[in-house]
């Protein structure tokens, strides 16, 4: 069920990232249109990349998460959420153990890894 | 600053949230590709409607929301997703007092009172 976003169905975001403790995950917890919302939980970071033909937002829900941009880090805590514009380069990575987070993406977003 | 996104800034939901006491009001925190992420406050019932266009997602970050639709009514607590199709009929309303959510949909959502 986890990774089949049922269409009006009650998402928990607390009862869908339990059991992820080690390494990188992410899966589709539902479909808005042409975008999707995906619950990412990460205890490790994850590589230099960026996405040509979509935004990326981050809701973070536990934990904190470092955004590295070329020129900064974003830190973002429980309850802050930042956007990545298309073809900016980044990095996410979790600042202390583990990182859960939501995204919001096109649903066909690329990556390119750089 | 409240009702202009800003891009490459972090937003603090609680922070944005805070001071919004009575009524319904809501604003926009994010442009993500041709979707907008806003902040909704209620302490009130909205209205019946429903949105041709565009589906709209909600997450609820404060309280309880109840989303009536024509043949039930869904119970949102804090840090529960939820997503309404587009053309299908609901009325948002806070369970007790105060419910603050995110809402995800297009930028150009319409909107039709039933």
């Amino acid at each position: 069920m986890k990774f089949n976003p049922v269409p009006l169905t009650i998402v928990d975001l607390k009862e869908n990232a339990s059991g992820y403790d080690s390494g990188i995950t992410n899966f589709p917890v539902s479909l808005v249109n042409d975008h999707v919302v995906r619950i990412s939980i990460m205890t490790e970071d994850f590589r230099w990349h960026l996405h040509p033909n979509s935004d990326e937002a981050f809701l973070t829900t536990e934990g904190v998460l470092f955004i590295d941009l070329e020129d900064r880090t974003v830190e973002l805590a429980a309850g802050q959420f930042f956007t990545i514009p298309h073809n900016v380069k980044h990095r996410t990575r979790p600042k202390n153990g583990r990182s859960v987070n939501i995204t919001f993406e096109k649903a066909n977003m690329e990556t390119v890894y750089c």
